[in-house]
């Protein structure tokens, strides 16, 4: 397979440090880092090894951290203090996770990992998106087409959770919610699913009010929108079921020693509806997807954390739970 | 310390049932049902005293479970059928929770645990309630004055959380969260703590959008309402915090093996934000408790299962948990 790429992410968060603490446990035997290579050692990296092409990584010596640094990637970046927001460090990120696509749109490696960003960083950059999720979709774009519909998908052992909105206000959220939207998200979910093995997945579509709107009483996206959707993606032989109550469907579908789990898949209509479950019990093990690009693309399940930036602190165990997956949807592609 | 009530819920859904087994467990030796005798023989109670005082339980012969009658209940439920919504069970259901508070106010018994009802059957019967909470406010109101602000509270072994909304539609909802409403739920989980041997609870507070807003870019609810109501309340005394992203807080608050939990309570601005994460690993020990009451209440953390009611396979597990909790509540009152 061919090496997998990992962003550096935000220059002041955990993301460097997260990526050495994966390279000393060995969980980048098969990766490099795009980035820049003096964050890397400030981050702890004993030994750095700048290389042109992804596929020099085989040639870089035991020890050293294989770095893979963008074109145009401003300079001074690890001079500037932990934990702080800053446009350079926006502006790198920006152009590593450009890079890395570039790369990987040219076949050049197998998916991307990408350590956490700082939204308002990006911002102060001038990039124009609130989240990786929105740039990969941008960046993704065939030229003159539309970007692809994409949606964000969160896993832990226990739970894959699709989400039909995202960074939206909740109000927003709730006008987002539409007939369309639901169902390119089942179709979504439906397709991406052969990456884990299942052509067939059983979907759980939660509602959008409290009950699933009680038949009407609290709310009816459920009677408009969501059913309806529903039973549109049946019709195609997806197998879909809801909408049903929000506060009970993540429990059925959890997959747990002694609880099989009723579904496979569920389908959320807002951010916090899907990730208030699968980040729970813990988001060491919880990993970031994006379906519908054309490459893999997986993250780890929080932010840049500056709060403990730079100080030794970060656990690496969401990253290496990334670049697993990143592994198996690759081969699976 | 005097005796629980236990209302007996809707006749035809599991209520009796899961109570004639909480009897068969011993776990109502200082309870007295509120109900009809004839359905709670037809859900399996070998026989049944009918006593006129709560006090008078005592003098029950062991293996009789002592059942108190309210006036004017309808007669001949035993003879509906199970699992259907039915005008004579909502009214019954409602007689019993009127005579329970009756019984309570009045100095008989020490709390209220009510097994569950259903809605659209106490709509048949033109009840005006939505549900127990509302119904349980108005009987509790002083004559000629307001009803006493009161709030959900679902806990479980791992989590407290306190909501500020319920059964409205999410847009309904958003509308409804208001500096008052949340700095009142505040009030209330700060003084009910003390049930619970917390003089001083860390209350966290949820936000309402994803990110908690992140600084305005997804809504400003956190800025203009919660994150003012947070402070006015910590101006009061009460150790609240927050705004916290409600995807994070949940988990930061769970006390579980190796898991301290930052905080005591979490305050939710949605029902689906609080009840997900309370549910998220089985309903068999969540307990719904209405702070706010001038008495001890407290409820399983279901309804009234239609789809298996009468068939033996009804798990008692929360009604012996909210027995336990209405236990210890009413001897810290």
């Amino acid at each position: 397979m061919k090496p997998l790429l990992v962003t550096m992410g935000d220059a002041a968060g955990i993301g460097p440090e997260i990526i050495v603490r994966a390279f000393e446990r060995g969980e980048l035997r098969d990766a490099v880092v795009v980035g820049d290579p003096a964050v890397l050692r400030r981050a702890g990296a004993p030994m750095t090894a700048v290389i042109e092409h992804p596929a020099d990584a085989v040639a870089v010596p035991p020890g050293s951290l294989p770095v893979l640094a963008p074109p145009a990637l401003p300079a001074g970046l690890a001079d500037l203090p932990w934990g702080r927001i800053d446009a350079l460090c926006g502006a790198a990120a920006a152009r590593c996770i450009e890079h890395a696509v570039t790369l990987v749109q040219g076949g050049e490696a197998a998916a991307i990992v990408t350590a956490p960003i700082h939204k308002e960083a990006l911002a102060a950059a001038g990039v124009p998106y609130p989240g990786h999720t929105e740039m990969l979709q941008a960046l993704a774009a065939e030229p003159g087409a539309a970007p692809p519909p994409v949606r964000m998908m969160l896993a832990s052992d226990e739970l894959r959770v699709v989400l039909v909105t995202i960074h939206l206000a909740l109000r927003r959220a709730i006008d987002a919610v539409t007939f369309d939207a639901v169902l390119q998200t089942l179709r979504i979910a439906h397709r991406a699913a052969a990456a884990w093995g299942q052509q067939r997945p059983r979907i759980a579509v939660a509602g959008l009010n409290p009950h699933a709107g009680e038949g009407g009483l609290f709310g009816d996206e459920e009677l408009r929108i969501i059913g309806p959707a529903v039973r549109a993606a049946a019709a195609e032989g997806i197998d879909a079921s809801g909408p049903f109550a929000p506060d009970t469907v993540f429990m059925r579908a959890r997959r747990a020693p002694g609880h099989a789990g009723e579904f496979d898949v569920v389908v959320a209509m807002t951010h916090d509806h899907g990730l208030i479950p699968v980040k729970y019990l813990g988001v060491e093990h919880g990993v970031n997807v994006t379906l519908g690009l054309p490459f893999v693309r997986t993250s780890p399940d929080h932010g840049t954390a500056f709060d403990i930036a730079g100080r030794g602190l970060a656990d690496p165990a969401s990253l290496i739970a990334a670049l697993d997956m990143a592994r198996r949807l690759a081969r699976a592609a």
